[in-house]
């Protein structure tokens, strides 16, 4: 007999915030139908990911198993649960389902990519049912900082689970739908629920969330005592704050234009599909540049300090005919993400140089978050008290300390990460590692985390990098000099000659001495090759680089 | 006739935090006799300067002026004010005076370098006087987070100069001289004080500073309160933390192990140099792993996340024959510097991953600033009441802001960055614009910010580096097939092909089909095999690479 299994497998997001993909399957082992819930990207940096696009899970396992994907649900369009889904789209080939301005920002997505746009499916808020397979799944409108964000319940056989999606206890959101604790007390109550997923962002923050429209206000009376241009930043998605933003602005007498290519288009989107019904006019670039400044107002992209966003546009100078000037006002109407600190503080002393006023959220005036805190947490583990809670959506700390709150309140939680397949019907247990990772959008191409692309990139960055030709002849004897290239390497060592010049010597000497049995053997020979610009590098400058040896041999012809 | 000239000219520090060096000058224009105030270092970042192992301010103009400095005065032992000493005296070769701990740190770095120890000249506390040609100098202790940190009163025939240094006003410092209002009151009592350069590093904190006495009480009990292993990291320097953290593990019944060579050093130079006096018996690593984890305090290295130091080590696992384990408690009793922050958190969520509960600042009880903050800021400009205020160690932001307190009240202020010289005999204004810079230390070399190697290096990272061999026979004719090497570089295109060879293929047959006037000219054929190269990767990976062309020729011989 083979006993149906209900599997939870974080392939994305559960030891990172960022990049997430979750998989269910139900059925017996090794034969379970499966769904995606998520397909995000996570962004690189410079430190660990140089010249790298975007960060995506690594699906292999799905791909391996793309015969048994029923569907894959996507909760909200935030490219860190939708930002993948063009790329990863053609290996999994499943339906897509998703709610209207989702499934829109999806099918945008697909048109670029040139996929089906046919293959995601808009469907409606709980208590509509999508079938796949064995499983039924509904979406549940959550509050989050972008419209129509959803929870998921999952039914199956063996249970309900309730999936969080990324969500914040908002009863006033200004835009899409509030938190209703109703809701998800009757879920609980229409049938227990066997597993919460839920998000672990916040779980540090210790005061209850605030609501959305809590920003207005104060938003209101700081554009209001504004003398200069107005220019205020956060992130495209939040269409509730852009509203907020411009109604202030307009309150104000001002004029709004949106930067920003995602700032467009996220409108756009909100209002096609719906979900936002007015949004004062807005002015293009062009008309802007001939409004007074005090009757004007930008929302800009770039709160996280991207260098190609609009703010970091405006710090550098003149963009698209506007310009910052003294007197104006920049506002932060965001918080900065952990690590994009140094690219934020670059644009905060650019302003200043100009003389323009910089306002953030230290405050506490002009941000809310969009993801539960703390107590906010502790009341959706009483509502729908599970019989076993996951954290997802967090680096491990934030895992942790997720299940540690749900611990001390009597409720089973533990620490599932990437690539933990726990089997549900079974408790927390782990009933198998799969070998996950990361795959990495490279220009055009997708290559894996460990494929030592990067690392030879990261190598290159730290140590420079040598590159030397040494030509043979027909009797393996060296032709001409050594030549000696240097890419990110000083010219000149502590001797002041020239580091290539002294290089090319040495190896020119060593041709000279070396034995046959080295000078016909590739390898050796480049093996010694290396060691002695090593060597000489060390002597000179005090630094090993990265070397690529180029032996040409010359063929009798 | 020619009046003498009072200047002051930053030439790091002023529009950054580190890298600390200013000129000060008196005497006819051009013929001003100098003394330098501090030649402190920066760090390096993967972002923008991979590969670099410090930053310091690009001295030239000082050194082409070296026969007319007097002397070098530094104000405390911290690196972004005493790290360069080793590596730029050599180039200015004047005497150096610091109090006895900075004097022994001091020394300790010219040892290191082969240098004459005996430049530095150890003095005391105001009211001894060093006489630096026209100047007249006094070092006035003040409380920082480092012992002996002091400003400087800079007497000159055109007035009085107060240099803050870095301090804060903590009148009970633990260790150290503690912060006197009175000694400050009578600088200025004795002589009106002309400008005031003063720290600006906290001058966004809005509330009064903390002293670093009400660290004990909470510290004592967060680790009587621990059941395994107590791990703290804190800066080295930073002595009396130190000692506040040791008296706490004593009090607790815990022996004392220091991990990390920068911390033993500064312990060492702490007592040697008298400003230690108490600090309780340390164990070595040896007998550390011996002793049971509950009667175990470990006070380490690494609070800013570096790779190397001991924090990051035990965050990988076993170090010195040390681990932490579940139940162990990890304490930052220290600030986590914007830029650090991703360094900060990978050692965390690595901690919790191995059930070690991480406990940092974010409740404000065990760390405290070493900088005055706003209203600090405040009661040392009215004590002074300076002629002009010139605030110094800042960002942009941090220096704009602080000459708006100042102005806000009364007090001259403006914002004077690196570069800026201002003859303050004639007030603010920028008398000279002086080209600066910044000059790495890469390996055992000294480069310039602008020399491009670090350009190279970066370039690299983000584009890979592809290498192309062509030789070419004595009548410029191809000889066997041009080579390519990829380093940094997806292995296959979109085609599935290995990149390397597509590209060889299409050199092969562009060598074949290309002009002798093209084949003779080295730089129009460099010109067109790297324009080549960059053609097939952005057909294939979508990504243009750094081309690095050699043309071998053989020549008739």
């Amino acid at each position: 007999m083979s006993a149906n299994r209900l599997i939870y497998l974080p392939l994305g997001g559960a030891g990172e915030i960022g990049m997430n993909c979750y998989v269910y399957g139900y059925g017996p082992e090794g034969r379970e139908r499966l769904i995606v819930v998520d397909l995000g990207v996570t962004f690189p940096d410079m430190e660990t990911t140089p010249g790298v696009d975007l960060i995506m899970a690594d699906i292999s396992w799905l791909e391996e198993r793309q015969d048994r994907i029923e569907a894959i649900f996507i909760t909200h369009a935030h490219e860190d649960h939708i930002g993948a889904l063009g790329h990863l789209w053609p290996r999994l080939k499943a339906p897509v389902y998703a709610r209207r301005f989702t499934g829109t920002i999806g099918r945008l997505k697909f048109e670029e990519h040139g996929l089906p746009a046919d293959q995601i499916t808009i469907v409606g808020a709980r208590p509509e049912v999508v079938e796949a397979g064995p499983f039924e799944v509904q979406f549940v409108p959550v509050s989050h900082s972008i419209p129509e964000s959803s929870a998921l319940v999952i039914d199956t056989p063996a249970g309900r689970i309730v999936h969080s999606g990324d969500f914040k206890l908002d009863r006033s959101p200004v835009v899409g739908e509030p938190w209703a604790d109703e809701t998800f007390r009757a879920i609980a109550a229409e049938r227990p629920v066997k597993a919460l997923m839920c998000d672990s962002t916040n779980v540090f923050s210790l005061h209850p969330g605030r609501s959305e429209a809590t920003l207005g206000d104060p938003l209101k009376a700081l554009i209001a005592g504004a003398r200069g241009m107005v220019v205020a930043t956060t992130f495209a998605s939040n269409v509730a704050r852009l509203k907020t933003l411009a109604e202030a602005a307009a309150a104000a007498d001002r004029s709004i234009c949106l930067l920003g290519r995602a700032m467009r288009r996220m409108v756009t989107a909100a209002q096609e599909s719906g979900v936002l019904t007015s949004f004062p006019a807005v002015v293009s670039p062009e008309e802007a540049a001939e409004i007074p400044r005090q009757n004007l107002m930008l929302i800009v992209t770039g709160s996280q300090g991207e260098r190609r966003a609009a703010s970091a546009q405006l710090a550098r100078g003149k963009y698209l005919g506007l310009e910052m000037k003294e007197g104006d006002l920049f506002l932060f109407s965001s918080k900065t993400i952990p690590g994009n600190e140094r690219g934020v503080l670059r644009i905060v002393n650019s302003f200043s140089e100009m003389g323009v006023d910089v306002v953030d959220d230290a405050g506490g005036l002009y941000h809310v978050s969009g993801h539960a805190n703390r107590p906010d947490l502790e009341q959706v583990h009483t509502l729908l008290w599970p019989e076993m809670l996951v954290p997802m959506h967090g680096e491990h700390r934030h895992l942790r300390e997720h299940a540690r709150v749900a611990s001390a309140k009597g409720i089973t939680a533990d620490v599932i990460t990437n690539g933990m397949m726990v089997d549900l019907t079974r408790g927390l247990q782990v009933a198998e590692y799969i070998d996950t990772g990361r795959t990495y959008l490279d220009g055009s191409v997708l290559i894996g985390a460990r494929d030592g692309v990067v690392r030879d990139r990261i190598r290159m960055a730290l140590n420079g990098h040598v590159l030397t030709t040494v030509i043979l002849d027909e009797q393996d004897a060296p032709l001409g000099e050594a030549w000696v290239e240097l890419m990110g390497l000083p010219e000149r060592g502590r001797t002041g000659r020239a580091l290539s010049e002294t290089m090319e010597e040495e190896l020119s000497d060593y041709l000279g001495r070396a034995g046959a049995k080295v000078l016909r053997d590739d390898d050796k020979l480049d093996e010694a090759i290396r060691r002695l610009v090593r060597q000489v590098a060390m002597e000179e400058i005090g630094k090993k680089p990265e070397v690529t040896v180029v032996v040409s041999r010359l063929m009798e012809g």
